[in-house]
């Protein structure tokens, strides 16, 4: 449906991940390869946060990202160590800011590809679960707004994988009640400005695609012409929908039914079962 | 907040009341001068119906109606018999097409002026009454939309003053459990493309304005060198936010609490007087 | 670069050509099949005539037509004998409503698939040729609208075919004072609201595909279950960048540097050659 | 027409100057007080400068500024000690980005209030004097980006009182023989990133309203209470369309027919005379 990238590690300026690479995300929004649509040109947004990891910026338009010109500017005068950029091909829902990734709730954001099925049958049942304060924040029409704020009232700020788990968990069950059989597929970003988590998971275990590059040193050794690598930490990475391009070593698939995290040390992949509800 | 405009009478090209009358409604949206904002420039809508009374059309879009080429063409090539049109002063909730009145569902078109107090509140109590279909599809985020599909699950098809004297009921009902003390605001016009009812209500019985035109034959009789009343019908009717013009005679204050029809043969306004729920 | 479609027949809703066919022009925005790029989501636009061939209406947008809802609402409403519809896929030039097509002018409406190389190069000497009245008309910024005005200047009002001969020769003259080898690429609709001329040239004589329909009643005999062309007039002809659909003998390619007027009595393909300037 | 900021000085977080002053430019879009339009709600621009004073970023949008998501969030996570914003009421000319001020070339930034006299009349002897890539560069349709080419073309890199004077002049010749009386009524920045030059100045010698902060230490001492100016340099400056609030003491006119230039150590205006041409 969508193309997303994340990226966390040493602050960059946002056009060399965005605009730069071969088969970078502004291209995949004209001709994705691995996306079960090829184009993306329902929206964008872009999501950054500052060296100090406060409330992040978000900036998002209705129109493709390829031909955006306030977006190539930003991009170009934007540096960040921990930032999301997503691309969107709508399934039907309105094509307006407020459907647009990434979502923001205080310190978080949030964006997603893939779908709640049958979202339409299910959606009045998946808001009433919701806080009462987060329904009353609601701005769109999307799946994936909803499955960000049920995160939120499932606990997000203490416990992230726990959080997506309930909120995967209740959808199933959701879903199951009304006769959905495969109620969910998901891949997606979240971060509190500081770690950055990713999820791929889907109710059939057929997810959609989603990459993590290697440890900045592994690339730096099977690249050393690079010069986008030669000044980055080694705890930097990148998730991204599909590969940014055809180097080998680079990418590294995500697991099916996994969540990582990227901070400081780790760099494995745990799995993800969601909470029965 | 906002202001509106809607027409039932014999099929006129739309810009001749849309762009054409000294204070026009586009003039409105730039210099309003009885509305609670001067500038109306947050998106704007219009919405009519064919000869035979078939699905309206709805055309809607987020920037100013002032200097909307597209709006300009269409409003030149269309005629009707009975369309609608608003312009839009946002309190808040996001500017996206579907946040743009006029609202549609089935043969029905909707729009309101006025707000509903503390929206943000009452919300989610409000959402759940909606009928489960009517609620999946919802696609903006205002409190009109809202209005317009209680309006709906209260029986807007069968009888039209019943289910929005149940609307204003509910709301002030949901509202004073909230203790909020003056609910309700609003002017709304509603048609299933044969009929046009209008409503001026509010808690405080202190409504925004909203004018009706006289009887087709009373205007032509005292201005008679008006072209465009020359081919009317003596059911042509007009009602809107405020006076298209200081003609003397033309305009007649809807009266505070009240509700008019649109119809062969009636042009007597109502009480309006909410169902307690 | 683009796609395009230019319709001349019994009158009918716009949205059973735009958005009926198997491989609508809508769907061409998404999914082109022979055109230079796949995907043509730079902005759109649609010109019609009225029934008295009156000075058309034209609604064009920046974003791609495939998500448009104010498109399919009009294409839905409208009805008419002659229009043109554009999808656009920008080769650099701003995306913005004043590089859309159809151009108008006067009773004139013009749309252009193709493109003039070096054009940035060139533009100066080309606009110098404009008519004064024409240069100060000058709204946008591409190729397209600076050929129609230059067509114009040449004599579009009297002859079409010898304006256009003018343009095409013109340009190719200023474009090998300058060193451009093959300066012309261009299919072009033209219409004054009676009839409807189509060019297809290119200085390197391969230019961008272009077809025609098949006479009515010869789709009808082969196609004798097609609703839409029951009731059409013998004279009903489609223009299109690429077919529709797959059905055999509808659509036959417009030769190779010719060009065809759709008018009663006519169907067939004169040359086009460039007048030397 | 318009209204436009300019700063120069320590550098501040963007939304301290937009959006937090009482009258605020964001502010002035929506109730000018001085301007001869109250709206300015089409279109809107920032242009600015990192710390090293490289090429400049601009983001323009065509909607209003005061509802602008995107501008807000820009504002608030952007900090620079040279910039320019500019809210937009056309006249006429197509509500578009290529439309927005500023507009830049290279390292420099231009944005102008005011316009041409019966511009549409002169504007093809105008652009005829455009250095031949300076008019292949023209993306827009207004009078403003064709003064800001018209002085790069008569050495802005160079000289830029001279080359605002030359401008002044050729558009006052041009005007001039064409029967326009008053042919130029401008208030215009332009900066190259290092200083800031502000001219105001009309043929009629009734420019529309220009006023520049006082000197930081006089504001200081009048207003100690004030948080902003606390950390701020002494050479720290704004040009301004109208004062962002009524403060005594802060605001100064800048003088009929002159000139001023922000740099450190100067603060005075100097008379400005179109050169004849």
């Amino acid at each position: 449906m969508c193309r997303w990238l994340a990226y966390s590690g040493t602050s960059v300026v946002l056009s060399d991940l965005l605009y730069k690479p071969e088969h970078s995300l502004i291209d995949q929004s004209l001709r994705s390869r691995m996306g079960v649509e090829t184009t993306n040109g329902d929206g964008f947004g872009v999501g950054w946060y500052g060296p100090g990891g406060e409330t992040p910026a978000i900036i998002r338009d209705t129109g493709p990202a390829w031909n955006n010109r306030n977006l190539r500017e930003l991009a170009s005068h934007v540096s960040s160590p921990l930032f999301f950029a997503h691309v969107r091909a709508s399934t039907g829902t309105a094509v307006q800011q407020t459907n647009c990734h990434p979502f923001r709730h205080g310190r978080w954001l949030w964006m997603h590809n893939g779908e709640i099925a049958d979202f339409h049958r299910l959606r009045r049942s998946l808001a009433l679960e919701l806080d009462p304060a987060l329904f009353s924040a609601l701005e769109g029409s999307t799946d994936s707004e909803v499955m960000f704020y049920l995160a939120l009232t499932f606990g997000l700020d203490q416990d992230v994988p726990g959080a997506v788990a309930r909120m995967a968990g209740f959808i199933e069950r959701v879903g199951h009640d009304e006769g959905v059989e495969h109620p969910l597929q998901m891949t997606v970003a979240v971060s509190d400005g500081v770690r950055l988590w990713s999820f791929r998971y889907s109710s059939l275990h057929e997810s959609r695609s989603l990459f993590h590059s290697s440890k900045a040193e592994t690339v730096r050794a099977l690249h050393p012409d690079l010069d986008f690598l030669r000044g980055v930490s080694d705890t930097t990475r990148l998730v991204v929908s599909e590969p940014l391009g055809g180097l080998p070593g680079v990418w590294k698939e995500v697991p099916e039914s996994s969540y990582g995290v990227v901070q400081p040390g780790t760099d494995e992949f745990l799995p993800f079962v969601p909470e029965p509800f």
